[in-house]
């Protein structure tokens, strides 16, 4: 893909997300109505596929215009966004675990948005420890028995398959880690309501009790590469919030560029007082810093090198970044930024949760630490 | 009042607090409903008089009680608080301004809570510059035709009486301004929708557009007294956000303080985390300070003298306090944090617009460096 | 000790900070000369008994008003403030664990500034554990033999008496260890040179390496009791260094704020303009905040309560405050803020030591996160 | 140059500032010597021709490699990186503003090292608006007259040419600023004494007093183009510092992931404590942080494209950082940290004026406001 190729693209999901994605947000937000409202329009785009290779049905586009097309999508509406992120958790769980018949098989119709995935790792009582885990898959007649509990788990009730991360071996830490393709409509799955949240709230979560059997042939790759592929599939699912925060932020920040000049207070544009000059100069810098880390993270991922402190990196500054940036376009509103006249206080909301999922940034800094001190 | 009397009021007001206003919190904010469902139970327990001497109806408690109970009332339901101190903005406006046949007149009934008060100064354009103000009181036959429009009105809609600033003299700048007490049963004035506000969903604030005819009779006090009643009554309104700020802070605290105590992860409580304790640590230390900003304010304000700088710096402080203490009380609790089934999400929303009323902490930073430039 | 005769001492030692010791610190800080150099000057103010009762020779004020004392003295050398402040750790060792005899014997001769003392606890390999502690004491004929050595230890080459701190139950924890009173003309003590430190250069602190008898009764109070006496010692150490932090960041603050008046850019005070402003605002409620939690240390010391949690988060925030303060007041200062011709690059290098000793601010946080998680 | 040829230069240079440089850096501090001591190594390095195309003397390296090169430089001593940048500000001035043959004129002499240089554009009372610029030059017989005070010039008085900016056109405001090759050994000029600093001992600063004239043909370029050369300088300036930032930020972190790694306390080395280990996180990322920024800027220095804002925001985030990052590392060694045994409390002085020099972090944040309001 040229320069060129990547422009257009890039210009084409701008002119889509602000014209069919961002006027639905607010009502989408207010109504907790989930966001796979969207889903015919986002397949048409190509969403469903943007972080695939074309030869599995994806678009094939580089890791920096994934990243641009993410940001956009999230500016217009993060519960949407949360949808398709989630989705590509589901996806590149296949594209970096399985077996080539099985991204053959699974992969072009999730490209495609025709079944949307979910991705189901996270558990109530485990922290990031993989020995935490207790959902177990045993081997038995017909393939392996599933039975545990998932927490979290976006799209998880609306999804057409999961990728569920189970052990075959309970014994061997993360080398006893599995992970499956499980068809919804064929599974024996209980879903809780979509979790009541702060924000995101398209963006539906739910628990999942699971007690199913799958045939062999959904575990994806050998027996015990599991954790090895949800690695993986975290670096590029932390460079995908990253994606998220860079791109509510520069959402607030446009508003708040804007507020700055044309809003008067004692007959002057409030953009002239020095104070709140400094407010949107941080904010322009604190931006272009997660930029920068996300751009080291993806030169580091369009070479086929691994990624993981840059990835991790770039979402814990990204998300930390994102509560600081729309708190400030919120602070420089007064009054209106307090109101839901505004998305500014909805980005605030939906940008809470990246400072806490996918590894918190606690648990972030401690990944870092653990890789800087060897 | 001695020590134990003081306790005796701190201790029914928090079982009050915990037992009554509490367990309606949640319902409050999913539903938007007024907060003044609570109106009789507030009066019964004094809650609208407590600012106020007994003289005058009120409970007579000192400042530092007084801040007691409404940080207990905020902890429980921000938007209760809300309804309250706008109360209290009402009745000090008379308190402070008014002549003692007035404060005869007006407070009892709205000491006992039979009559419920709002304070109507901001206005769409105008900044914290007095001369900024457009609203106009002009003298007719009959009293002050009083015409304009504020904006961001507690309990404006819902309220018995409106306390309405005015410029009786437009040329006169703050010295050009007074106060009037507008009974909305006789009044002629049009309310918005209720705000549709990001936190505080039940402190319901309002529009009002004002063109009406008010007696001599209700100006508070002096004709151009009303911008030196105004500042005396936001003293006391900032202090009472300091309050609310503390209390929203030490119930999200108590919350992270048994969620680190119980939750266990890996087998052991996340408490035992050093990391996790520092945050704990940072939250206790930030509460304290804020705690005592407000002790020094309080303690002028007891002795009858100005605490304006004391006000602004305690109101300052504590509102950031509050943002940072409810975001680590999230951060604590992870994805539970993120959902509704705790208050967390509440408390961070509904402080968050005490960082902006009252004078927002830039605001505030400009009336600290004025009064300490000189 | 009424309101009047405090603020008598205040004004004398004011007067006193900015006209014997301000002139020198300059001078003392360039050439690293002990600020022993004051020592007589300091001795006939009283300062060497600030913290003493006027029974035990000191000068018998309230815990607000050595507060002020020392607050004033840091502020015009933080060198001079850090000797005096070692001593009182020393005396407050006798004062809280000795018996009255030793009082007797030991507090005057200290109080008056005839004797000089230092407070040895600190070792080498050490955390803030009391088990860490190495330097034993072991009964033998004549009394003790204390060896061990200690580390970082003010005033010892240059005190007359040193505290030492000691296992004399190397088993027991901090149930095991004693304190000792040392006198440095009949011990066999042997110092390093003064170590070579970033600030306080005039307040010379030393490596000890003790190997050493000294008579029973030279043991402070009870075998066993030190550990609880050096909590106690600590407690008050803390809320020196909290002080010494808040006179230097008001001293910073002072030259910032003349500063902001007198300087001329482009032909205006550059006090007007707002980020400076705002700069200056949250110095002023940085340093008001570290007042607050001081004051509510010292109100519970004044009334004989324990307060080390108090002291813990006066000490923790006043030191994170001083170089928040300290570090606004150069930037305020621009390119001239660098230079040592004002004394705030001194400040600044000064206060760096008090986020560190005495429990740094880490130390600190661990405290207070046990103390809160009960 | 190649990839390869770059990673050899910078390994070079490695080399040689671990090796030639680091090792008397303390040295330099102590005594304030200044850093000239190595000028014969560094331009047998060619260091002082690393900002230079091979064309005209220089090393001809892209910006990649001048930022590591600049880094590693102030990484082992900042007194002799704040040397040669200030000799880059001057060769820059030379090499964006001057004729054809100006350049060749005078940049291969100042490239080898042989002619040092200084950049004479900051006034005592000027802020950063050219309009306040005092110093003129009138043209008389023989030339220009120049007549005015420089402040703050680093090399002034050890330089062999000084570029000074002065008004030919005072009325013109930036227009009307020329730049002039100065030749100090013909020269009329006067210096202070080196102003005594907090940090870059060895990088002595002065007043200069100009009354002198200058031919013609040392006007560099045409009359009122200084001030357009000035900020193509200061960009390449304010990059340097940011390169200077990261260096010594990356020495700070190095040893405090050695003493992290290494230091025991109580039986264990301290890198294992979490709380710490998040600091040493959150410095990692800081660090990356900034080299995104700086990876940001020159990449379209690389292209040729103006890169102000750019360099503005590397500026002020990688100063910042510096400050942070060079803190925490001090903190981590606790009173190690304070003392001058470790370069850590010279790194924290020597980058204070990095957050204040060439535009302070709040002209930076004044520019970046200014830019994207637009």
């Amino acid at each position: 893909m040229n320069a060129h190729a990547r422009t257009d693209i890039v210009d084409a999901v701008a002119t889509f997300c602000r014209e069919v994605i961002a006027p639905k947000a607010a009502e989408i937000d207010e109504t907790g109505r989930f966001a796979g409202l969207h889903r015919t329009a986002l397949a048409e785009m190509g969403f469903f596929g943007l972080n695939l290779p074309e030869a599995l049905g994806g678009v094939g586009i580089d890791p920096f215009t994934l990243f641009e097309c993410v940001a956009l999508l999230a500016g217009a509406c993060g519960s949407t966004a949360s949808m398709v992120t989630a989705h590509y958790l589901a996806t590149d769980s296949i594209q970096y675990g399985a077996s080539d018949e099985q991204k053959a098989r699974w992969l072009p119709s999730a490209a495609s948005g025709e079944r949307l995935g979910a991705f189901a790792l996270t558990e109530p009582d485990a922290g990031s420890n993989p020995a935490d885990m207790k959902t177990v898959a045993r081997r038995e007649e017909g393939g392996y028995r599933i039975r545990g509990t998932k927490h979290f788990i976006s799209n998880a009730a609306v999804a057409d398959f999961l990728i569920v991360y189970a052990k075959t071996d309970p014994d061997a830490g993360g080398r006893g880690i599995s992970a499956f393709y499980v068809e919804r409509e064929h599974a024996n799955l209980q879903f809780g309501e979509p979790e009541r949240t702060m924000g995101l709230r398209g963006g539906h979560v739910f628990e999942v009790v699971i007690d199913t059997v799958v045939p062999e042939e959904n575990r994806i790759g050998a027996e015990g590469s599991g954790f090895r592929t949800a690695l993986k599939v975290l670096d590029a699912g932390r460079l995908d919030i990253a994606a998220c925060c860079v791109g509510v932020a520069e959402a607030a920040q446009g508003l708040a560029l804007e507020w700055a000049r044309t809003r008067q207070v004692g007959g002057a544009p409030i953009g002239q007082f020095q104070g709140l000059q400094w407010m949107l100069a941080d904010m322009a810098v604190d931006i272009a810093a997660a930029r920068g880390l996300a751009q080291a993270a993806s030169t580091k991922r369009a070479a086929g090198e691994r990624y993981s402190l840059e990835a991790s990196m770039a979402k814990l500054f990204a998300s930390e970044m994102a509560h600081r940036v729309t708190d400030k376009a919120i602070q420089i509103h007064g009054g209106y930024g307090f109101t839901r006249d505004f998305p500014l206080e909805r980005f605030a909301r939906d940008v809470r949760i990246m400072r806490i999922y996918e590894g918190s940034s606690e648990i972030q800094r401690n990944i870092i630490a653990r890789t800087i001190l060897g």
